[in-house]
């Protein structure tokens, strides 16, 4: 049997490459000759990152030349009362991270929100897009191009719906650039994320647009996707779910909980928020919505590289006159293109899919795509949350503070 | 003693909440305590998550309701060969991500990058910015503010400057819309990422502004910082560093290791990342950086939601000619907002400061501030790799079949 | 009779104000009163302003108030060749301008682009928009009211024609954000430019609105339009027409007329056009598109203001390899919300109205929509005509040198 | 002496060129000679742009091939009462426009400002840019030319400086993309809106960059200017003028004069003009500011295709609490790159001197530069007066009414 050593002796020797370890010992062998390999090249004791509580053979669609694993702290919030379109009632949140003071911030809001009856949330849209480039000779060949594409969606969703048992294409929009046709094609992928089935896909509809137009394929992917950037279409076309959630906080829990008025959250919103990112030139208007779903995305296994274009949202609040006389708090998150899934990619893993698990949305929902949509739902409370929860400390002034004391 | 036990029946009977357990119990008792509670609560085991390798103590300043941690497969890959400013030779980049084929490409990136001599790397801006925001009485008094600040930097900078032994005030930025006037404070934060040092001194130095002139703070940030969220503000004037990658690869290596050519991958880039990125409206404008740079921060302890400006990547490429009469590869990335540290935040937890000690990169630096910086050339030549892997990978038409074996 | 001089007076002495003059004396009195007003208070003699070339009448429907006229400078350039979709043929394109050195540089690269046998051009997308805000409670009423249009498309198709004799709604796009909905209202318009046709029938379609959702009209135009600003949503989905003309310019003509290469040019567009407009944060990747579209609107009497989104412009270039060894320009400019009439707005104004002449395209197309379609196609041309101008001047060098010859 | 018949038989006989003919006539006939073409080939009679108000050699700076001038009906709005940094008192607001109510409607809102004691405006920044991008071999040659030029900044003011007896170089900001950096120059133009000047300063400056640092010059424009582009780095930092103005209007004032209140006011802009634009992706986050710009512009010589950056205004309103318990209605605008000038471009035509000296702001101003922010600061006040209409109008429900019956 190879030893993890023998493996780590030839790749010092150059016999080996660090990348085809497991074509010659098991996983974890494997991964602890990658260790040695490191820990002979740089004296680093990698005793942490080998303490890993998984299978490695477990991990391989998920990475290669792994040595380890990243432990990041995980917690709960909530519980995260949500009267949504999939998700109903309370929700533990499970969120990792590294930013002190950020489980407590989400709480805090979590906990307003339950004592204010919970908050609404609903998926106004779904959609996972791939967008191919294709060359063509000029703007005549594009039009030409573009016409036949109108024409012919049900070919085109021949081809892309064979290649998959339970995506559906949803429609195709072309854009034209010069000599350059940009095709977005939208999926329906269900409780999956979807990119992998959206590219698969597509690259079948690809042929058939190259074999019945005069346009030729230069990329798959033609970032009119738009994938991993922050862009403009994804904020306004929406790009996996758009959802929105919000709440009525009533004056008096504004002030007994979150120390602060509904006018003056009102007024931070507003000169922070809308005026503040609309002078920087932003794609997001919120506080710190990339926070929670940077965590959520962590604990849950999805794409953390999504988080992107996953925390592109607006926030909005209004001072709402209400019988007392006073002013109870309207408060919104809209986020355009939040990607997520509970099936696929990362949310095979161990720790991923326990957290999953603790949210009751492991796995296929039934019907196909409700837990996606509750996921989503949930993640727009723990955003909603955490955007109450930060905007009232701004408001009374406690930001410096609180992170001087969290070390956040 | 309490046990987990004990202190789970409590929060059951509403005499304890969830995130007061520590003040009962040890760290990783009140940990444990709190699985038990959602086990309790949802039926679910949470075997893997309360399989974490350190005191959980450890990760007080990292999280609050802890129940254990999040384990993302790690890998490594490299060496990437990089001159830079503060960089300089052989680095193993370890990347935690869950997106298959990732390392893969990565690793073929750097390998090329290699073979071609190695990537060049400069940080060519460094500040960390904190941009509170005023209320005043309108246009006359906001004139009157900014120009009490142009006028008394170095009042603001003692004030500042006060609250840290490292961070230097580089200058103040002021903005105004209507009744509100936004002050960008830009700080050397050294080997720190240095947003809470940025918070705390800009703190102080609104309280000089609020006592000088007639402004009144309404918020310590005021999205002009801009602080997770695409703003163009950052990806126009950076913020944290901003870093450019490059290296030029002979005509023959594209050939032989991409398996395409120069002209075919600048077309593909030209379409993809500049002309289509333009298209949508876009705030990036690359193929993927944003998978490296998650995956890189997820490995070394930065701020997983600061990927969301922290891959603002403009790649470009060129073909140009050589002495054979065909085409070398010019390629570049340039990260405008790049913001890492090698000291505090995540970056002491164990298999983080382990994934930085493989990197050599540790600690503080000498000259203060090395470490972040070479921190920082090292992830832009990842993410050059990975754009040169992706690219050559679309203009060969592999991506779809790669992502199809690959599981990515 | 009333003299000028009498209301005058009676303005001087409170008795009437400037906006209510037409009521007491024909249309050329009041303004020959109003000068008298302003040259009373002023001391300004307005000699020129008051030779204006038509009945003041006549410009009742598009200004109050009036005095006299503006007299800008109009030249023509071409002939601009074009293959269009509507537009065939040869083409002087009128243009009014103050911009010294813009008629010399259009029409340099219209001769050269009439050299190369003529641009091609084609209208893409077509459709002008209104999107008026309503206010609902919240999520819940939000998701109701987009499903109801969703479902009811015909129903406010049949409101909104109702308004107009040519206009034919396309679409409705919802969009949520918090409790505001947002309704994106699509329109072929035909030959007018018709902004005013779009408000009126989405009027007529938001009182069904009302009637039949919870939802409650804030504002008929709710900035998703989005006129007359720069906005995303029109450089990714269109206003008005989209149209892309290009040309090959074959490498001898580009040395002989332009006096640079085809990679030359290309580079200056790449690095210009395209990556510094990315790095500027820009939703116009172009080099003076806004000239030609300025002061084509100008001389046909189009929008001014609308040159904003008018001029939303990428272009491209590209070298192709030809059977000589050298290389062809390849040259496209895509205008993504070219918003223009040929019917209604200020084209009826005399000199407005023989500039239109002069292209043949005054008044209704035949069939209805064309001459609004060759108007589009031939700014398209113009359009590109004065990139390949500038940027072969740049690729010389010559910018700054023409700029102080003549004066521009 | 030639005649035009002469000429125009000439230019059929392919012995001239149209742009020819001022070498062999007057301008006058010059024109005449090329009404005669134009008229010959499309058998239109150019009747009213024959009619044009002042010798044609007095438009040779700003335009070529003459065939006479557009006429565009002017009015006058106002008294707009201003309580500028450079402008004081009372001023008649020419407007030049085929927007049928909009004069009404700007003279509706100043009348209203009027009646609330006037606005405020102040220039808070002011600098015209020119960004010339140079090609380097690489990020080490980029870092290499950023650190000469942030080291040699008086070398590149004294040849900047030589070229212009007013300019005066404010500072060089540097940009690096891969292997192209970016040298944004920025000058105080004093009355001139000064792109001339700054591009030739510019120019001279670049050579010495060229001379000194391995950078060679590829476009003395870049688009990091930006000019004519909407861009983000205008937006932010500002070109040319930024202004802003403000007005309280009292409650009963906003009821009487808007008939509407101060609360749905602030609703609407928040809805359309905050929340809209946002979700737009917007760069411009106003009501019509681009209408009021356009017709200054036009009305007074400024260039037309400068509307693109100078309509780019932020709208904001509050609603203040007032001692008779209702709100007062807080409104401003901030207009970020407004480029004006009082001398040089079209400003000396015969009816845009006019349109100047009725404002009392033609020529150079005591101090230079006066006169031109007193322009800017005007046209910020006529910009404030459209927005207060229009939402006031909006929030009445009133627009699609008005442009019904008005024709706008």
């Amino acid at each position: 049997m190879t030893t993890a050593d023998d493996l780590a002796d030839r790749v010092r020797d150059g016999e080996l490459r660090i990348h085809e370890l497991e074509a010659h010992a098991d996983h974890d062998t494997a991964a602890e000759a990658r260790r040695l390999v490191v820990e002979r090249e740089t004296g680093v004791d990698l005793e942490t990152i080998a303490d890993y509580g998984f299978p490695a053979e477990t991990a391989e669609p998920n990475i290669e030349n792994m040595i380890g694993a990243a432990q990041v702290p995980m917690g709960v919030v909530g519980p995260a009362t949500v009267d949504g379109g999939a998700a109903d009632g309370e929700y533990y949140l499970p969120l990792a991270t590294t930013e002190g003071a950020l489980l407590a911030s989400v709480n805090r809001g979590l906990s307003v929100i339950d004592a204010a009856g919970g908050a609404t949330a609903r998926v106004t849209k779904n959609g996972m897009t791939r967008a191919p480039v294709f060359r063509v000779d000029g703007v005549a060949e594009a039009a030409e191009t573009v016409e036949w594409v109108e024409k012919n969606l049900e070919t085109l969703r021949e081809a892309a719906e064979a290649t998959t048992s339970h995506g559906e294409l949803l429609g195709v929009e072309p854009y034209v650039v010069g000599d350059s046709v940009y095709l977005r094609f939208a999926y329906d992928t269900k409780d999956a994320m979807g990119m992998n089935m959206a590219t698969i896909a597509t690259g079948e509809a690809c042929a058939v647009v190259e074999r019945e137009t005069p346009a030729s394929l230069v990329a798959l992917s033609g970032n009119l996707c738009s994938d991993k950037k922050p862009a403009a279409i994804n904020a306004v076309e929406g790009r996996g779910r758009s959802v929105t959630a919000d709440v009525v906080i009533p004056g008096d829990l504004v002030e007994d909980r979150l120390h602060t008025t509904a006018e003056a959250i009102v007024e931070a919103n507003t000169r922070k928020n809308l005026t503040g990112s609309a002078k920087a030139g932003a794609l997001g208007f919120n506080a710190h919505a990339a926070n929670v779903v940077a965590a959520a995305f962590l604990a849950t296994g999805q794409d953390e590289a999504q988080v992107v274009e996953g925390a592109n949202t607006i926030t909005t609040m209004d001072a709402r006159p209400n019988d007392d006389g006073g002013h109870d708090l309207y408060a919104a998150v809209s986020l355009a293109s939040l990607e997520v899934g509970t099936v696929g990619g990362g949310t095979k893993l161990p720790t991923q899919a326990e957290a999953l698990e603790i949210l009751g949305l492991q796995g296929g929902g039934d019907p196909a795509g409700s837990n996606a949509d509750a996921l989503a739902e949930v993640i727009a409370v723990g955003t909603l949350a955490g955007e109450l929860s930060l905007l009232g400390a701004l408001s009374s002034r406690h930001l410096a503070s609180a992170h001087e004391e969290l070390g956040r």
